[in-house]
């Protein structure tokens, strides 16, 4: 559901902010789903689960295709999109720290990876398509705020040594509150002092 | 030959769209030249080939040299530069996901690894140089089509069980003609429903 | 020292040059601190170093705090940091190219792995600032070939098979020495034969 959500997105940021042709939108928005975990793996030293079983490319490439093929009615989707979207920033960036924490790696760690996990494959499109990434910018509505809530929830808990499972969907749950309450009431983090507002 | 050609390619594309010194030419070249078998390796899990080999870095920083120096005068062979062009894409792409299938990728993988191959150098050049990456804008003359062709046949022709060898050759002569085709009767891709003609 | 002036430099640049908020300046200038390092360990297949101790990580998050805080009173300092950065710069160049030669990588590969880590970082910060990289430009005040010698310096001797240890820190002073003649004199490197003046 993350990665659909993500291709969806990545593929309609595409068509909206540059010339490209069916092969951008696809290249784009896979990246934008796939692209977080691929970075976190490599960071682990593992394989990209995305390369092991071809089910994530083709759920990536099915958004791809659905958003190439009915852009301009999905423009006006944009609301509902924005949840999917912040559902799969809370999905991957809980599974990014858990899998972190599985190989062994610390806290702080652990919490970035998880983060990474969420907001890689967003930057990664941003960057190709000439774009200061969104979750860097003074207009981000807390994008990796949230992110790093949730992740430092899940990786705090495991650092008392209580339960796993459900504790997951807790810090999900907190990722993707935060979000949806920081785009209702356009909640943004702190600039640097001496900024011009926005 | 691949190589040089990419190197050639990649320094003569930094000249003319920024203002770089020497070192900016030698890496933007050298990473068009090395970067897509780069990105492969990394994601394979393996040390990059080029890291192993110094004569892959030896023939890329010799392309670059020689764009540095006579770059006016190549600016005048651009066609003949296209067409080298479109033979390095061919055989990184065949060799890309000739590799990705002795890893024991699936086809699928083997497929987008053929082509990330092939796009990746200029794909990071195009970064760097602050531009949204040709393979992905709606002019680029089907760069990544035919990629994705000759990477195809060589997986579908693996998955039959039939033989190596020289079907690689036909994957990358494949790949060359639909190339060249493209670039001499200007094919590009399609481009999402709705957009504004070129 | 090297990560904690890396941070500090990256988190200003972010600040100047972007509409950031403390997500930006933080994540900004961590990259610059480690990102260096980070690509040169994924190019050696090695976990990053970064991630398995981390106190890099908090002395870059250090840096970036202190930044955001007091980005105003440190924009008048900017040629202290730009000694910093220079020290910074000496110090990863030397120990990338240590690191590359003791994991059995030839010279040339040593060189370039040495250059990576000590200009790895800035050149992600600036690709995410939607920048034309520092070390790639025409008025870089030679930041790439101060690094070239220092890592060509400590291959070198390492090849002659002489000795280890202080050598290093004759490296990291040739670069270092270099990088401060050439901003004080504002030394740059040859641009391509035909470029406009500056």
């Amino acid at each position: 559901m993350g990665i659909f959500a993500f291709a969806l997105d990545g593929s309609l940021t595409a068509i909206r902010t540059a010339r490209v042709d069916i092969v951008g939108v696809m290249a784009l928005g896979t990246v934008t789903a796939i692209g977080g975990g691929i970075i976190r793996d490599v960071l682990l030293g593992e394989t990209p689960a995305t390369f092991q079983d071809w089910r994530y490319l083709v759920t990536a490439l099915a958004g791809c295709t659905l958003a190439f093929f009915l852009s301009r009615q999905l423009t006006h989707l944009s609301k509902p999109i924005l949840v999917f979207d912040a559902a799969g920033l809370s999905l991957f960036v809980v599974i990014g720290a858990t899998k972190a924490l599985e190989f062994g790696f610390g806290p702080l760690q652990a919490v970035i990876l998880g983060v990474i996990t969420g907001v890689g494959g967003g930057t990664i499109r941003d960057v190709l398509l000439n774009r200061v990434p969104t979750v860097l910018s003074a207009n981000s509505h807390l994008y990796a705020i949230p992110a790093m809530i949730g992740a430092g929830f899940v990786v705090l808990v495991d650092l008392t040594g209580f339960g796993p499972g459900w504790i997951a969907v807790i810090g999900a749950l907190l990722c993707f509150t935060i979000r949806i309450l920081a785009l209702v009431y356009r909640w943004n983090a702190p600039n640097p002092p001496g900024a011009p507002p926005l």
